[in-house]
């Protein structure tokens, strides 16, 4: 324990590790966000109109994607600010949460190909279900390490709260739900952006930072 | 509104935060412009003279891409520059037009491909357009939110004046325009190149900075 | 050696130049990773279950691949960080380090694509060792120029202890393994992982930093 | 022309803006050197060896291109660091050259594919041509329009000096030379690296900075 303690680095002191750990995490989400354009893809040759007319879908996954990785940025982006200290399990918890983040690309390329099919939907669902949860799961550390920002303990039901929970939950009940009806199950996707904005903003009413 | 005020952050309270805003942006910038060069494509094998004889679209599509994605770049790198503080709106209005500029290697492709269909022509327009507007909306909300700095408010003619709503229009015109001739759509894009420089300059000229 | 002494760079007084190499470094690192997801490609139209089914393969490489980009940017993290000065010669190690990192995605379809040949996993374990060589070269270098931090010197056996010696050894070893069992080559690679760790933790608990 | 004057930023005054426009060099050029191994492609199903047997040129055309983009950097990482102040014109002049670099990842994929026609050979050697070019022309108006430090002036000769021409000039030579021989034109190239870097050398010991 003592031991653990000694490798905890503070942001202060380690202000140039602690921004490199944020840069990497922000490289990998820009460069993800980035490549989601590699999923739109046009065979050379023959009628564009025609050709366009059958990738509604690949468009829909495009900017469902963009819109999720940016949101999924900005919670980072917003709870890491809270963060005071980091140590290396926190690191590996990051870099697990980034190794399906940078996976979207694949799910959403396969959404957009395959939309029709339950399980592309399903797999696209589980793979932000398993981003929710290890998002969860560091800030879960992060608070019980006691490795928040003094004056972001507080705060903790802003990002602690219920709020993700809800996220999660309803990304991992859409997986069943995309069996039965992959338009079901999108429609529970889009819901939870306007319920979950709806949640941080009460959150963030109740307990407004300084 | 109070509330909202309350979660607005000062640029030198949250240079961080800000700082990373930015960075995110730039790399999406510096990302998308760089796999532009994915949007030119040989098959193996053959005589690379003809492959490359019947390219030039490509390659002209690569270069304008190019240069309107750097000047994108530079207008948002300018303009950010007299951005004194910031709130989740504009992070959101951010990412919506940064959703349309890491499109853009792939309206690019369809132009590199298919520029003698106007709807390529069309699309690839109608891209920028939207990109020009997502501009001066956050232009425009930066100023009426008063999120900008103290010594900047002088020069909002630089900014948010008519020179972008001219780059807009004129994007906007050149959509029915290319299925008249995409030829006469392109020549505007590029007359817009030196004449927005023109009102750039004339606007600084008016009202330079320290 | 006066001569090469006067341009070796002080940390401090060069900090920018600096962070410029080491954010260079992250820059490769983090877009090798997310480049990984490219590995994973599904054709378009048939049955996706069956398309799938066997990709086990890939996945595997993908997740792999994460893993050990993850952990070698870690190891480049926390070496840089006991790193004070640096001079061109240490520039050019890193960038022969950076060649073979950049390689990784290639060396990772490969293995993903061809996982049940030899050959395949012979190269993705070369790939691998040249990686930790290079790495061991670099660390032996800074420390023999003398160019760690004054407080780090003691922490030597962390860095340039056997730890990063046995990975290279048993990377190396796994080469011609691959040949005889791939199975077993690829258990030495995951093997790895935890005794890797093991080591590090171990030194790391000898000489804890402050 | 006071005018222009007047736009000019000083350095330390728009520390924050001058970083921002590095970096997104840096950016291009890191994500340039990365997307160098997507050049690297295996068809699926077949047998690996014979299929890695005729790609060669591929693997030379990779490592080539890496130690060129790597080189590139450096003198351009090395460069910066005597830049004081920045206006549009050199912003311009650097986004020009960017987009030749940007260019690098396609014309080693035409190496690696088609390196035995000459058209691939000569269209290499012009891509390099043009940024060795575009760096001078950075150079010589950074110098012209006195945008240096004060402490570099006396280094002129360093970056301003003969060995960029020399480079410059050899691989224009090149370009012809690749018609006749595509051999002599990559022999040529790769001698430039260590007469590039004896020059280098040679100017550096003759007034080594502080």
């Amino acid at each position: 324990m003592a031991g653990d303690q000694s490798s905890v680095h503070e942001r202060e002191h380690a202000e140039t590790e602690f921004n490199r750990i944020v840069a990497f995490t922000d490289g990998v989400f820009s460069i993800a966000i980035t490549l989601l354009v590699l999923t739109l893809e046009i065979p050379k040759g023959g009628d564009l109109e025609r050709l366009l007319a059958d990738r509604g879908n690949e468009f829909f996954a495009y900017f469902l994607s963009f819109a999720v990785l940016a949101r999924l940025w900005l919670a980072h982006h917003r709870f890491y600010g809270s963060v005071a200290r980091f140590d290396s399990r926190l690191i590996t918890l990051n870099l697990f949460y980034l190794a399906f983040v940078a996976l979207l690309p694949f799910t959403t390329e396969m959404l957009g190909n395959y939309g029709s099919q339950e399980l592309a939907v399903a797999l696209y669902a589980a793979n932000l279900t398993i981003v929710s949860v290890a998002f969860i799961v560091q800030i879960t550390y992060v608070y019980r390490a006691q490795l928040v920002r003094d004056d972001a303990v507080e705060f903790r039901a802003r990002f602690a709260g219920p709020a993700n929970w809800v996220i999660a939950i309803v990304f991992a009940c859409s997986i069943p739900i995309a069996f039965v009806s992959s338009t079901a199950a999108t429609l529970m996707w889009l819901s939870m952006f306007f319920v979950g904005r709806a949640l941080g903003d009460l959150a963030a009413r109740k307990r407004a930072p300084r």
